[in-house]
């Protein structure tokens, strides 16, 4: 039993949620102050950024996470609190400020930021704003969404989902958040992902399913490249399900791990579809490779191809650009046995067999382009390993939001 | 005694050159097949792209330069040939008819292409178009600016160059024409440069100060991230500037050297300032650092960033981009302690010292911006080893024109 439900990270038993406008930034209406918070003491496990430069909340994350405990997220957008005069400092307030307003401990919070990287935080918006925040936390699907949209910055549409699975004859529920849009190229992390869950199940293997689950989704979209230093994904179990605790290696893990896919899958291909400017999700199954790791990097590197993701932008079924990606990612392979094929909208046309060009009818190609989800199917014909990686087109508006971020 | 000339690959003794339309494709008005002759045997030398899937004309040239030895080189514009049925064939057709056109062997032609990737090329166009090609074959300007031009795809802007050194009291000329605009980011070679020198020089010693000059000019620039299936780099000397040959090790080598790196820095900076739908050059001199390869790694970084082209297409003066991206170029360094100003029309403004953001003068930053080139300048304050690397902005015309290439 999986099955998809409402709510976002207020899905599971015992989480409440809600996100204001803090003025963060003068003149900005939208939300820009979230936060989460558990009934109870959870299992927190987190993931973050590789990039060297690690935003200030990111390094307070990982030294607050390693006592595996938690029970609130606080999180902003509209500021990165990154390379910034008093950034790690501000951190710190920002977290103390949301544990008075709890009235819990402080290590118990977790704290998220995004947004433009260098410029000081406006820690007194924040402080004057969160015990609003605090009256208004709801259980309700409303306090998740408020919430998701508070953690938006250039993204066009909130992404939350919830998925519920049973274990042990326990109905457990696992949602999340996220924001993604630009500066996505997550590698062990992504950009700020939150997930709440009600199961019982300890920090160590929570790390353990999150980290398993993270490297088949978030790690495997791209929107430009750029890997961001604020990325962070984590998830707070409550174990208000009541099931047994789930145990590293049980049937139960791998449920658990099953709907936990589901959920970040789901969430990922939110954001690569919603990318910076994006028009088109595109979806690159590898297939035929000696190795999974294989697959992936030569996936990664077909979403990451600035030419591709332009074809795709113009409808234009330019394969050659695909092959061409797949030479420079660094893998070994012999071109003379690559297929390509193009599909969408239940339909599929191969443009290229044993590494040759076919005539193809450009008139299907150009129709299969145009759906909202375009699929390039790589067979490498080597092996039984395959992947599948998203990215999203390169188009006009990707360089207009980025050509004036700031202001 | 270092100076500019004209002429290209025409500048240095005994070479001649020209250009036509061959109408390879149907209803291009543009050149689309050069010719460049020596009217002695050469040395040659040549680097090729590391992309794993290899275009039929480098493939050929690879086994060709084995030798050393070679007069000329026939190369075409409007088809990759490459991935395409038959593209080995035609490559050594191509050859052929160049040969026989010339009068000589076929293995002193080196054959090279530039296009669209998977379609069957034009040979009996090619075929068709040489002997005309061999009777306008011209020594004076014209002839290597013609063959500049049949070599361009979406370049904008014909790229020549020459350069005049003296070697054991002979002057000795190098020119090149070269072509660039999408799919740059060479690694080992470039798309495609011909150069040509009347030095006096064995193929053994061209190709070692051909790849030590290749890999601080043209493997240090980037306009897409995209590593080409075409790319070749090819030197040939003939010897008639009647120097006593130039030896590794000697002084005349390093005479050799510069004028070689002058001309191949001069022709890699206008390829990034002529990258496809380009406003800017971006110049990015990384000081500072433990060694050279750290500091070329952390700069190609930079240049790579679509966040970072972006903003310098917007004029927005976004340094967090920019230390954003130095932090996932898999270099170790301290973030606290890098420094970064951008420069550009003899000003230069600071806007981050020991890794946090300074306040500054943005009406100053955005009369820096909006110059032709805009220099970012980096210091990781470690140590004394620096490099520079050539990028361009990311822009609605780069869309626009990989939107709809094939057509």
């Amino acid at each position: 039993m999986l099955k998809l439900t409402h709510g976002g990270v207020t899905a599971a038993k015992g989480f409440r949620a809600y996100g204001i406008n803090a003025k963060i930034r003068e003149g900005k209406t939208k939300n820009d102050l979230a936060l989460i918070v558990s009934d109870t003491e959870c299992s927190a496990a987190g993931l973050f950024t590789t990039n060297k430069v690690k935003a200030a909340p990111v390094l307070l994350d990982i030294e607050t996470v390693r006592n595996g405990k938690a029970r609130a997220i606080i999180a902003n957008s509209g500021n990165a609190n990154a390379c910034a005069e008093a950034d790690y400092e501000n951190a710190l307030r920002m977290q103390k400020a949301a544990a008075e307003a709890l009235g819990i401990a402080q290590d118990q919070v977790l704290v998220g930021s995004t947004g433009v990287i260098g410029m000081k935080l406006n820690i007194e918006a924040i402080e004057k704003g969160l015990p609003k925040l605090v009256d208004l936390l709801t259980s309700d699907d409303i306090g998740s969404a408020e919430a998701a949209k508070a953690i938006m910055t250039t993204d066009t549409v909130m992404k939350e989902q919830a998925v519920i699975c049973e274990i042990n004859g326990k109905e457990v529920t696992i949602g999340g958040i996220s924001k993604g849009s630009g500066m996505i190229h997550p590698n062990m992390g992504t950009m700020l992902c939150y997930i709440t869950t009600d199961c019982a199940i300890d920090s160590v293997t929570l790390k353990k399913v999150l980290k398993e689950v993270c490297d088949c989704t978030f790690n495997r979209i791209s929107v430009d490249g750029d890997t961001s230093t604020n990325d962070s994904l984590i998830i707070l179990a409550n174990g208000m399900a009541d099931n047994e605790p789930v145990a590293e290696g049980s049937e139960a893990y791998q449920v658990f791990r099953e709907a936990l896919l589901k959920l970040c899958t789901d969430l990922a291909r939110r954001m690569a579809a919603d990318g910076e400017g994006a028009k088109h999700l595109i979806t690159c199954r590898v297939a035929g490779c000696e190795s999974e790791e294989k697959a992936v990097t030569l996936g990664k590197s077909v979403i990451g191809s600035s030419l591709t993701k332009a074809a795709v932008f113009g409808c234009d079924a330019n394969w050659g650009r695909v092959i061409c990606a797949l030479g420079y990612s660094g893998c070994d392979f012999d071109p003379l046995k690559v297929d390509i094929a193009f599909a969408g909208g239940g339909e599929s046309i191969t443009v290229c067999t044993g590494g040759k060009g076919l005539a193809f009818d450009e008139e299907k190609a150009l129709a299969i382009l145009k759906n909202n989800e375009v699929i390039i199917d790589v067979n490498m014909n080597e092996g039984d390993a395959e992947a599948t990686c998203w990215g999203c087109d390169l188009t006009y508006d990707y360089v207009k939001i980025n050509g004036d971020y700031r202001t």
